[in-house]
């Protein structure tokens, strides 16, 4: 067999309503439905390359070739493509993002979105998004919502049907100029990742009543994003992340994701909304904040931040697009 | 009738096992049982005085004349004990706190226990602790654990009964030599204080899980406190404090007490524990972080968060006797 390639490149995405906790750890069936939005160029570029004569698979993120945890999980999504393709050989993947990994932002999301696309093309596969979508979520749940484009709803699933979990576009990039300022407060690894976060989630006393929240957050979440509400579409965004975080701190281990300088942008940007200016923050199992706002007010939502940020940086995204095959 | 009058002098407390919510607002019957301990030398003293030619009850807090809700909630007590005593005159209230007020040390927990005590005697009842402590908790819910000594559990009684909720003392003050070192984090008054805070804990998804998780807590520590098992009462104490804030964070509108230097004391204390300093925190309605600690580490506690503090100041209280008359 030659060799045979394919590249592509996922936006990573911020949830609106979250993913916290799966029903299944193995398939990663997540506990509840969850919303995002793709971020555009906040990217992962990710070439596979299926090579006769290689001894196993090699993969390297940034030009370092990884070990332990992060090669076993790439692995297992390429042992996913080669058995539904029937093939041997091992590959190649070479991956690299253009945002800073471990500290929030869902760099894994995007990894395993453009890992599955490129490596499904490499290796042959003809496969609807849909499929492409739950093949990204045996990597990493959320990863399932950047394989589709613009605003992504993510359902649960049925019960040990693998390919029943699945992203679908509920609205094209274009439907809403919604902007994500995205307060950047550290970029260290987390001592508890979200993989390990979401087998704790179960040990909070608080998550049954959480995911039994989620449909009614996401109904009226859906709502506001169709009918471009901002004002009620804040106020779900915001509970939506406070009360994942409230799991968190109660799992066992509790898991406090936010620093301080995290809950000063909390309270800052619940101050500005409350004075007029359209904004909210949402906040993934890290310590940055993403500050959602109209387009047309996202300038002085960055002004805002700068001033409150120090030494701290920001990164600002439109809506993005579905993950896609270069070349 | 001649003027009767009686000072009456009563500890705050600080819950290791929370109190937040009501299931009867009117009588402030709690949603939980909770636990505490009184905190010696943090205290407010109280005269009442009944006097036959008031033309209404007059309250001053710390020289000042008090109207509006502070002012109807302390007469509301004096209803209650003049209706108990057949007595028709009105009362001068005089009040003050060692400690700064609203800010999150149960000022009005030592407030109507200090109330109900010297009202009581004012006007020549009769009461058990018990009817005291219950008397209490109508002004404000925690007070009822101001009245017994030591360390106390208050039970949440019965529905329609305003009698049968009430703290008992399960171990007096020379039981263990736990010390609270209290970062004061801010004495501005609270923008939601927490007869405020108990009414929205309903509105949270949250709330009725953390109801139902109370008792195993309470009982393990119980337990810890019973055995002085510092290890295991520190657990229970800060997952308790966690589940708490986040009911708060989770209602509606979300209640964030927490200021970023609150967090920043959080992790610093976990971290201190990690290393091997017996050390723990709990947070009521309010920034203030009551750092728990065995006498013999209380040095090194307040040494080190006098490092972290900068501006603000300490507190450091042992375990406080019941509330009691003077003279």
């Amino acid at each position: 067999m030659p060799a045979h390639a394919a590249t592509a490149v996922s936006c990573a995405n911020i949830a609106f309503i979250k993913y916290w906790g799966n029903t299944d750890e193995a398939l990663r069936l997540p506990a509840n439905a969850s919303l995002s939005m793709n971020l555009a160029g906040v990217e992962t570029e990710t070439t596979v390359t299926f090579v006769d004569n290689l001894a196993a698979d090699e993969v390297f993120i940034g030009g370092a070739a990884q070990s332990g945890t992060p090669y076993d999980r790439v692995v297992g999504n390429l042992d996913l493509i080669r058995e539904r393709a029937g093939l041997r050989a091992f590959a190649r993947v070479e991956s690299k993002n253009n945002f800073p990994a471990g500290a929030g932002i869902a760099s894994s999301a995007s990894a395993f979105a453009a890992l599955s696309v490129a490596g499904a093309a490499a290796a042959g596969l003809k496969l609807t998004e849909a499929e492409l979508s739950a093949l990204a979520r045996r990597g990493s749940g959320s990863a399932a919502r950047s394989v589709p484009g613009g605003f992504v709803e993510w359902g649960p699933g049925q019960p040990g049907q693998p390919d029943s979990s699945f992203g679908v576009s509920i609205a094209p990039p274009g439907y809403w100029d919604l902007v994500d300022v995205i307060a950047v407060i550290s970029q260290k690894h987390k001592i508890v990742g979200s993989t390990g976060g979401h087998a704790l989630a179960g040990t909070s006393p608080l998550q049954a009543a959480r995911v039994g929240s989620v449909p009614d957050r996401l109904e009226r979440c859906r709502a506001a994003l169709l009918a471009r509400d901002f004002d009620h579409f804040a106020e779900v965004v915001e509970a939506d992340s406070n009360i994942m975080h409230a799991v968190m701190m109660t799992s066992a281990p509790p898991l406090f994701y936010w620093e301080p300088i995290t809950l000063a942008i909390i309270k800052a940007v619940r101050r500005w909304r409350a004075e007029g200016l359209p904004v909210c923050y949402s906040i993934d199992a890290g310590p940055n904040v993403h500050c959602l706002c109209p387009g047309e007010h996202a300038a002085e939502v960055e002004r805002r931040l700068r001033e409150n940020l120090d030494a701290n940086r920001l990164l600002v995204a439109r809506p993005g697009g579905p993950a896609r095959l270069l070349g």
